[in-house]
C-alpha cells in the first residue's frame, strides 16, 4: 500500500503546494516568467556524489504490520545511548513490543507496555547525552537564518543540528522525524528501551533536555498516522489499541536481499545549499511572496530509494 | 472513542513530556526544589473571563464517521473568503464530499473529488486575502520572541497571527491546525470549496501566499491521523481511500442540543501571558535547560469543552 512512498516524494510534492482542483490547463499555459530553480530541478541536477548511502551499522528497521520504518542513528551525537540501543536491538528487546503512545502534534513512542521485559546485555541506566562537545573543525553546514532556540543551526551529515560556540556544544534538534530516548526526571533514567519519534510541529523546547539519537529516514507516515491515544499524554488506554512491533533489526544484520537501499542527500554540498535557497525563496508560478527565510525544521533532507 | 479528547488535554499533556516508563515513585518523591508555575497551574487559576465561547456564527462542524471536527473562522482576516465558505456550507456544498488528500507533515485537504458539484449562491472566484490592513489600535498581543518569517508575531482573538508595520498588514499564520483556502496559480482561483488543515510542522512559507480563514479548535486528530495518500502531493489514488464528509454545518444552524460548547483561552489577558512564559521557560522537575524562547507555533492556545 505504501510501496515507494518516501520522504523524497513528500519533499518533492511539498513544493507544488496547495493546488485547488480548479487549476485549469489555461492557467498553466499562461506561465510567462522564467521561474527560479525549484527543489525538483535541483534534485534532478544532483550527482551521485551528492548522496550518501545510509550506514547499515547505524540503521534500524522497525517492522510493523503495515510496513517498515527506517531510522538512522547518529552515534557522533550520542555514542553511549546509540550503543545501548544497538545492544537492545541485538538482544531482541523490541521484538513483539508495541507502539504505546501517539500524542497528537507531538510524538509517537514505543516500548514495553508491561515494563516487564528483562535486559540481557544492555544497561538499565545510560547517561543523558543532551549535548556533546565539538571541535572547531567539526563539519557543520550552518544556515544563515535566524533561530530562536539556538545560537547556530544547520546540518551535520544529513541531520538537523544546532551549536553553541560559547560552550562548544552541539546537539541534534527536535525536527519532524527526530528520534529521542524517553527518560524520567533523572538525566540518566533513559536507556533507549523506549524511544519516540517527533510527529508534529518541532518541539524545540526539548532540545538540550533529552537525548536525540537519529532520524526516521523512511516510513515516518506509519508513525504519524497512528490513531491518537486517548489517555493522558496520548498513551493508549487499552492493549488492543496498540500497534505491534514485529521486530527491530540493525540493517547490517538483515540479509542483503531483505534490505531497502536508501540514500540521503548530503548536506555539505553546493547542491544542498542550492536546494535550501530554492526552499527559502520558492520558484515557480504559485508563490507570490518570497519568505526570504527558512526555519531549520522546514529544510527538507531528501531520501531516495535506490533500486 | 475520542469523547472529551480536546486540545486542552493535549496541551496540558504536552508539559509533562516524555516520561520513560521507568520513572519510579522514589524519583517523584525526591522533588525538593519549588518548581515554577506550570501551564496546568496557570490554567487552573484562570477565571471565567479568561475564556471566550466560540462564535456559533463563525464555527463550522465538519462531521465524519469517526466524529466531529470543529473549525472557528476568523472573518476579520478574510471577510470575502469566510463569507463564501459560509455560503457554500449553507447550500450544502460539502455534504457527501470527502477528504481528498493527506500529505504527511503538511496538510489534510477536502473537497469534491469529481469537481462536478454545482455552486448555487457561492462565488466561483474569490479574491485572495493573503493579508489584510490593520489599524494602529487593532488588538494584537505581540510575542517578544524573534521570528524569521515575519517582523511581528503574536495573537489576535485566540488566533496566531503576524504583522508587518511597514505595510500595516496582518495575516493568520500557518501553525498546526490552521485552515486555508486551496488555490491554483491565480490569486483569485480559490473559493473555499476545497480547504486544507495544517497537520505537520508549520509551513510558514505559505504565509502571505494563500488565504488562511481560521483554525481547528477540536478534533484535529481526526484529520492528522488520516492515512497518508500515496499519490502525488498526498492525494488519494483510489476513491475507497477517501474519508467521507457526512456534512458541514454552521454551529448556529445546528440545534442547541447537538452543539458542542467550546471555550478557547483568550490571548489578550495576563493569564495568557503567564501561560506563554510557563511554556517559554518550563517549570517542574523534568526540564534541565531553559529555552528562554518560544516559537509562535509552539504557543498552545487551549480549548476546553464546557458541560
Amino acid at each position: 500500500m505504501r510501496t515507494n512512498f518516501t520522504y523524497t516524494k513528500i519533499a518533492l510534492a511539498a513544493i507544488f503546494s496547495l493546488l485547488a482542483s480548479s487549476v485549469s490547463a489555461q492557467q498553466k499555459a499562461s506561465k510567462v516568467s522564467l521561474p527560479k530553480l525549484s527543489m525538483a530541478d535541483i534534485l534532478k541536477s544532483s550527482q551521485a556524489s551528492d548522496w550518501r548511502v545510509l550506514n547499515p551499522d547505524n540503521t534500524l528497521y522497525l517492522e510493523m504490520e503495515k510496513g517498515r520504518v527506517v531510522i538512522e542513528l547518529a552515534p557522533e551525537f550520542a555514542p553511549k545511548n546509540v550503543a545501548n540501543i544497538k545492544a537492545l536491538v541485538k538482544e531482541g528487546y523490541f521484538d513483539g513490543l508495541a507502539m504505546i503512545r501517539s500524542h497528537d502534534n507531538y510524538v509517537a513512542q514505543w516500548g514495553d507496555p508491561g515494563e516487564k521485559r528483562e535486559f540481557k546485555n544492555a544497561a538499565k541506566k545510560v547517561e543523558g547525552e543532551f549535548t556533546v562537545k565539538y571541535k572547531n573543525d567539526a563539519p557543520f553546514t550552518r544556515l544563515p537564518d535566524v533561530d530562536g532556540y539556538a545560537p547556530q543551526v544547520g546540518h551535520v551529515n544529513s541531520f538537523a543540528a544546532a551549536r553553541d560556540p560559547k560552550t562548544q556544544t552541539t546537539w541534534l534538534t527536535h525536527c519532524y522525524g527526530a528520534i529521542g530516548v524517553a527518560r524520567g526526571n533523572e538525566t540518566d533514567s533513559g536507556n533507549g528501551s523506549s524511544l519516540y519519534a517527533v510527529t508534529g510541529h518541532a518541539p524545540r523546547n526539548l532540545d538540550r533536555n533529552i537525548t536525540v539519537v537519529g532520524r526516521v529516514m523512511y516510513g515516518i507516515e506509519l508513525l504519524s498516522s497512528l490513531p491518537r491515544g486517548t489517555g493522558a499524554l496520548g498513551f493508549y488506554e487499552k492493549p488492543e489499541e496498540r500497534t505491534l512491533i514485529k521486530s527491530v533489526r540493525i540493517a547490517a544484520d538483515v540479509p542483503e536481499a531483505e534490505r531497502i537501499k536508501l540514500e540521503v542527500l548530503r548536506t555539505d554540498t553546493a547542491n544542498f545549499k542550492a536546494l535550501v535557497e530554492a526552499q527559502r525563496n520558492r520558484g515557480g508560478d504559485w508563490y507570490k511572496f518570497a519568505a526570504n527565510h527558512i526555519e531549520l525544521c522546514n529544510v527538507p533532507i531528501p531520501v531516495r530509494v535506490v533500486k
